[in-house]
């Protein structure tokens, strides 16, 4: 998509700080970080937002969560904990209309969840 | 798991207000809501957490987020927007030790997110 931040992210366009990248995810340092480690998973695929995952491309799910969790573990995040969250929507909070997953930690992480 | 408050939700032995329950997942209401709406989804199979999920049962994800997503877009929680959160460990704020996906919509969702 041609105005999509993460897309210029991935295409090389605007600069991101990397932690991962294969054929069908990557990860980077989110910009305003929440918590000391605050990482964005996204599917390469330009996927608007969860609610635009269907049965043709429903695998999405363990392709960014599979490799959060590894992040995590090789992060050595498990040890003490971190939350995962993706937002959908306005009130959602969801900021750019590509799908991505935030990967929180460092910090005990309260609740309510915003 | 014997001693499991999700697996007694599950086998009856815990009253929950259910949404949903096919052969793999369950979604019912958190008893403790932090929004408006705010329900649990769940794999019916025991998986402690996040970090145990591997490649045996990686598929949970699929199951579980897209569960989540269904459930959005029948509650038409999708017109506003919706955030969906998975703790793990302690630092995450998680306090049932059995995988669970939090769905929480029907007002504005802060961030950061706890």
């Amino acid at each position: 998509m041609d105005d999509c931040i993460f897309c210029k992210i991935l295409n090389g366009e605007i600069p991101a700080k990397f932690i991962h990248s294969d054929g069908d995810t990557a990860a980077f340092y989110d910009v305003n970080p929440q918590a000391p480690t605050h990482i964005l998973i996204i599917p390469k695929e330009h996927i608007a937002s969860s609610a635009e995952v269907d049965s043709q491309n429903s695998d999405v799910w363990n392709k960014i969560l599979g490799r959060a969790v590894q992040i995590a573990h090789e992060l050595n995040l498990d040890k003490d904990g971190y939350r995962m969250v993706i937002n959908t929507g306005e009130q959602g909070g969801q900021t750019v209309p590509h799908l991505h997953l935030h990967l929180l930690a460092g910090r005990n992480l309260g609740w309510p969840p915003g």
